[in-house]
């Protein structure tokens, strides 16, 4: 793994010649109850991103921090971009790494409302040339369920949850104030998802589900499923695109 | 200060309710060298927003950290964002601090390329009614001249020199590689600025000065300028705009 | 209900001044096999809106027949607009109906590919201050599964099988040619939903299930009990937003 | 004549392979006096399209039903597309065309405020190699004066009158109501057409003209023989493109 | 009337205090064949613009020398706008005298294929605020049959002819090559527009008509009438909108 | 030199056929305090590129007359674009030049506020294959110190002062007003630049500096010199470029 960020230009050019994929991890500042930084997607994916570079001997770019989170917008400190603004990042950085001759992009996706800006700007970097996977947090409702104790509070709605708590105590424990955990559980409006609703509308925590029996060691767990799953897939998507890497 | 990063909403929640000014870096994935991390824009930047952030006790935003470099875009792992779409990412940004009722943005910029995309978005967000301080390093050319020891390769043009090469040896000396500073003072075109040009045309290691003189010491010099000259201008920048805080 | 599309104006605005709601198909022209036309997708969702608005007491507006269909556009005959124009699509029609003073929105959607453009643009209207609920037949899973006997093809995947071939025997019959109607089961790739990728790639027919147990009768139920929760819904979203039509 | 809203794919893809041209109707959602329905424009323009089609055995595709009727929408019920997004629909649907190896579009357009945007349309798809024969009932005046016996309510202006009435009773006479046919020949200000300017300023009814003398047969005539002059037309279109289907 | 070019801010300032109109000219930088300057279109609109401008007493703006001349770029040294820039460049000029307070603003077109782009910043302009009267010398085709002695080369198609010529004559002799004057009665293709079409496929001198017989009388003449027409219908827009200059 | 204002499309052809250059004034409408007309820019712009397409026997175009003069808005006739619209502009104008085959662009820009928009759009005349040469009156700082007598109010702020007032006298006497000429000598706040800011807050009269000793003389001297380096730098970039004209 070549992590960008920390690299010159001259290891980026070299690896970059030999061949190489590139794994941008797409994050969000958005409101995670009082117990969870704001940055906590950006954190939990850029982390994921790392060992998903590793087991590919990837580049690794430095995270989009910013996100679409505009039904969190509710609570204050959640900054979100438009969806057209994050899809044109995206497809930035792809055109960028198309241009270096970089085989393939890898997005890990922290945050459920980048998926359809990522999945556009995929669209078009994959009309240029560029192959694109683009992954969020695969299976993790699987994982979810191998792993954790509390119920989710929503259908596949892990939100400052035990899953998210876990990964992040796994990741940054330190930005973390278990004290402050708390649960709860929202009604979900029955329209939830069919109309335009911030979440503070029937959320007072910003908490969705129990973060509580949350524990380095589940987040551990599920960032190794997660890794390992996001890798099994991306051996079939280079066999699909022929990068033989 | 209060680092949004590792925040809650809660948290700012507060900050903003009491009233409060935001502090973001925007940095730039660009070459720098053999000896500097494609990073190092986005480094200097954030760390010196920090500091602008304490001394303002403002809000510390996440960093944007691909900016537009086009011009260095023939070193490979230079990774730019177009202008069009840098602006829409402040823009986007300033919307949501404007929303919650944030007093005022100080952009913290680390890269030439990105002053006019940051400019114009200050005009929208003036105009929306966020006042915008959008700093680069203030007087960093009077600073350069008093601490550092090397000429600078061109006019005010200080890129994985001993300038910046100093800063991030005071801020990030892991990422320094100082066994691979080398010197390169490259003859610019004299229609350099004048039209569009790669700097690879007439660059060849990415390196514009000489980078073997910096130490950690001048770089906290440097820093601890930038940082005091930044302060003393949002100041006044506060009294203009009656942002008694 | 008010038929827009054979309505004069002066019965809209008859309806308008008195308070109504509106509802929009959107559809799509895109393969649905040998067996079913092009046009499937915008015949359903326009057969289900007809009945909502009937339910409703609304108007019925003329359906936006083509949708984003980009990952059929492998099979011929397929013409999609691009998901940005048909979120203007949609924009530009809530902004007509605001203009006249009409309470809300619902929109009918026929197609997935239609989901997010019409929930980017349901928030922009919301934005503007009319209430949109964007509705995708609502628990059709649920329905599938009580009327229909053959197995989806894939998870919540319903394109020219049972489900579909049904709903066009009710509402079209004469354009469904059963005797066309052959099964197919396509092994999906596990990258599916993860990257650009056009269904012709591993689907030969069109067909994702099997169309050949379809009825009038099993299409005259499901659309019955999309309809009667489709007005469920409506009902909750009314209260929602103090309509009180 | 292969009708794309029932046709499958297969029989497309058929057509398209041995070559076809397509056919495209473009219309309104536009107030047309008491009597006749907002979707005139649309009924009509799809009517001829349908006929065209037939003619040169074309593909015909299914209307795009909303227009620009800005100058109308002070008339409750008219519901417009901004020129950029029609313009937008018919360039996406002209790729899509172009895609799949179809050799030209007609575009029969009912609506006036439409022109512009298709023009526009069809210079960008005839950049990429589509040509385009944007029809607007050519020589309608002069048809009008054959056909119809009263006067127009203005220069070259057939809305809501005898002629567009006729044409409806031709080709969808359950959609109009007679007994509500009322004459208004409004005065026309003098800057009619020379500044932005809504209808309803000038018109009471909707109608410019007399639709009285309206008749099933005066409107079979009239779309004849725009029908015969738009297929003479499209013969020298052919031609000049060498389209030798 | 007040010259813009030629005015200070001062004397702009005065007469939007008092309350003043605007009038600005838009040409074109299009082939007129090898008598005429390429300049013609921004050259007579600027003529007729300063007539009409001492007529009224308003500000007269510098004109917009480039419009949208596609269909002559097949001629070399026609440079055009897209009709999106143009309508830009249109839209923000007005809401640079709208911000001052000008009461209204008259639109002097030169070159036809700047009308729609025109119009719709007009549209634009007028929900704004600012009202728009959008001339392109009126009555034109009735003045040049009262004042010229050669036939048209098509229906109201006066481009580098007897019209046109004798405007320039009136206005910029010196630019005008009597000498180098030929007629040419091309023969129009049946398609015109009702396709893109380049007029360099019909004509091969870039003159349409036959400009031998002008003379400045005539051209004066023209202008005169052309004035007169365009006073008279601004005195009705006044009116219209109550601006009682 | 072949003024294309003049010229016709013959006169075009036969240069472009050759192999020839092109040079584009870009100016402002903005406000020149009392003495100076609004067009200054525009026409000393115009002025200098008139005598650069002499030194290169490039085609001198006619100039955009409208800049993005957004920080003089403050003073009224001030009339902006956008930057986005100016960028358009250049880029429309820039994309006839290359169609035609003209081997460069020079632009000779008179207002600060238009660099990077020229800037931007040369970047993308540049990706098309265009070169292209932007200047600004280069080494206007060393020519303003030989000539002119008076200091200026600023750091390379030349607006309305002995030197701008000079070039008009040399090339446009007849729009000067020496009579109202009068210093003023603003105190910049210190956060000029670092914010969006009209220059009206902190400017009374419109002019920078001392108007007074401005001579035709000290004009002419300041333009011959710009003119020389100007061809000076134009000969390095033909060569950078091999365009052997």
């Amino acid at each position: 793994m070549l992590d960008v960020a920390k690299a010159s230009w001259v290891q980026v050019k070299d690896a970059a010649d030999r061949g190489v994929l590139a794994v941008l991890a797409v994050g969000a500042v958005e409101q995670h109850g009082a117990h969870l930084p704001l940055l906590t997607d950006t954190v939990l994916a850029a982390g994921v991103a790392r060992r998903v570079a590793q087991g590919l001997d990837a580049l690794l770019l430095p995270p989009v921090a910013y996100g679409d989170a505009w039904n969190n917008e509710g609570f204050a400190g959640t900054i979100s971009l438009s969806p057209t603004t994050l899809r044109a990042v995206v497809e930035d950085i792809g055109r960028g790494l198309h241009r270096i001759g970089v085989k393939g992009l890898l997005t890990v996706n922290g945050h459920f409302g980048n998926r359809e800006p990522i999945a556009l700007a995929a669209r078009t970097l994959a009309e240029l040339g560029l192959p694109v996977l683009h992954l969020d947090y695969p299976k993790l409702e699987v994982f979810a369920g191998e792993v954790c104790d509390s119920a989710p509070a929503g259908n596949h709605f892990y939100h400052a949850d035990e899953v998210e708590t876990s990964m992040m105590l796994a990741l940054a424990a330190e930005t973390v104030a278990m004290d402050k955990a708390a649960p709860e559980y929202p009604a979900f409006p029955e329209t939830f998802g069919l109309e335009p609703m911030q979440l503070s509308t029937f959320n007072r925590s910003g908490v969705f589900g129990d973060p509580r029996p949350a524990t380095a060691e589940k987040g551990e767990a599920l960032i190794r499923k997660i890794v390992e799953e996001s890798l099994r897939l991306a051996a079939i998507w280079k066999t699909r695109h022929s990068i033989g890497l």
